[in-house]
């Protein structure tokens, strides 16, 4: 099979009535079209077999994870999907793994609006790498720099149990077969906040997707707005399965778990009903967990507010130890 | 080092007064501005060590082949480079190897107006996926299907020499150390045709850049734009140093060799002069070498009108052979 006709056996769709899309698949460039008022915006990941999913990882859970994560990308701006791009680099062309894989890929490719317009196969190690583009009216982008002091911090569904299907994987801990696949689930099969993130533009302030940790993920908002944090961990919304373990345990996965892909944001108090109301409208629960201030640097506590030190770091891939 | 300190020491530029980017490197996603009146002309290629290039190869080279090959993309659209998101997977922080690597690609960057805004950093096998983005009006963009049965066939430049140089280094070819140093030089430092692609909005059909070879380029122009194609190959514009070597050599460089990043288009013939005049105002040579007519299929014959067959095929990355 040639490469050519691998991209055009499963990741060739129908043309469709997206006046967006100039141009799709097959040029030396896809041409896309702006939306009146929106600047795009654009976000990259790149997947490494043995470093972001297991060595086998099961291939249609896998295209709907690689697509996912990017989406959440576009959730934590507010954006809306429109378009992506795939590279991908692949021991072999077999077509089991590429028609598993392109079936998970463009279910939620077709689920979120987001077309697929272009892309590079090529023989190497498997590793995806997506370029997703979505709207967003640049006024009300949810940026990370635009916390300010007063605002109180929201976190979306549950933290943690991604993390803690990876720790049963990793033989850390131990899960029965209902906890482990419900866990799995979170880990393998991420939602993406979209609905969520477009309902906040306008009420949030600034906003992040929770992909390497909570608490990692927060200091990212911090350090570029300016601004300091007071958290209350036992706030922090846990996942079902994780709701079972030990304390410490607890902690661990959602302050500092990873691969939650739920949206950490702020908004002033006088928005704390209108998060509610944009939640209640996307179906999507949040939590209040915490207030920014002035402070640099971020403080845990616990619900009795004593101050609670965390140990763990986010995942860092070129971090020395 | 950690993966921001990386991000923020080689590839942070000093923030410019590019109106077009609304927020760059740093958020969850990057923003991107339209161009009033153009679609954004976007391309991905995904290199990998061992694959594309060689292990070991130089950084700061590496560095401007990965994105001059994407500007390529864009010059074969007739668009204006505007910005580019970077995926990089590597073994390890080499201080050394990214700032060689950094200097080699934002030195191409900013010669081509072409902005960094985005990107992900992770541990894994040397990979390389960039994603390009440029303007262009959509009813003068450069489309593979727009042949049709009369055009002049165009090349730009030369072609030949890159594919003799991976001769040299595989061993197939003995050249002598200027020789080698010059066609290494169109292998490993390749020029985007951009200011000959925007010459030739309005004047040009259809156009592809080469990159697998002229012939199988070519016929990626017949089949999109259901036609064929009769090329005169010893009109094909040879190398410097492919022109000192045996004819057998030089028709597989030429036709079959890969990496030239020249541009192959198509123009009615009553815009021969106006085709001569964009090349002379973009400073890049072009040569008349074919006609396309309506017949499928590309017909290939020298100089004395003797049909010539190629053997040799263009480079497929799943081939079976």
């Amino acid at each position: 099979m040639s490469e050519f006709d691998l991209i055009r056996q499963y990741f060739t769709r129908p043309p469709d009535a997206n006046a967006r899309i100039g141009l799709g698949i097959g040029d030396d460039c896809a041409l896309l079209r702006a939306a009146a008022g929106c600047d795009l915006a654009i976000s990259t990941d790149m997947l490494v077999e043995g470093r972001h999913f297991f060595a086998g990882a099961e291939p249609e859970a896998l295209g709907h994870k690689c697509l996912a994560i990017n989406l959440s990308d576009l959730a934590a701006m507010g954006a809306a999907p429109v378009a992506f791009t795939l590279a991908l680099a692949l021991p072999a062309a077999e077509p089991d793994w590429l028609a598993a894989f392109s079936r998970g890929l463009l279910a939620l490719a077709d689920a979120s609006g987001c077309a697929l317009i272009g892309g590079d196969t090529t023989r190497g190690p498997l590793t995806i790498s997506i370029t997703v583009f979505g709207d967003v009216p640049p006024t009300l982008a949810l940026r990370r720099d635009a916390a300010r002091p007063g605002d109180e911090i929201w976190v979306s569904g549950t933290l943690g149990d991604a993390r803690l299907a990876l720790g049963a994987c990793l033989n850390e801990t131990t899960l029965d077969a209902g906890q482990f696949n419900d866990a799995s689930t979170r880990l393998h099969r991420p939602t993406p906040r979209l609905a969520l993130g477009m309902a906040l533009r306008g009420i949030a302030r600034a906003a992040i997707d929770i992909s390497d940790g909570f608490a990692g993920d927060l200091e990212h908002i911090l350090e570029r707005s300016g601004c300091g944090a007071s958290v209350d961990v036992d706030a922090l919304p846990l996942g079902p399965v994780l709701r079972s373990q030990a304390r410490a345990l607890q902690r661990s996965c959602t302050l500092a778990g990873g691969d939650d892909y739920e949206l950490c944001f702020t908004a002033a108090p006088d928005r704390h009903d209108a998060v509610l109301a944009a939640a209640h409208a996307s179906a999507t629960p949040v939590a209040c967990v915490g207030i920014i201030d002035a402070l640099p640097g971020l403080r845990l506590h616990d619900a009795t507010r004593q101050p609670y030190f965390l140990t763990q770091h986010s995942f860092d891939h070129f971090k020395t130890p």
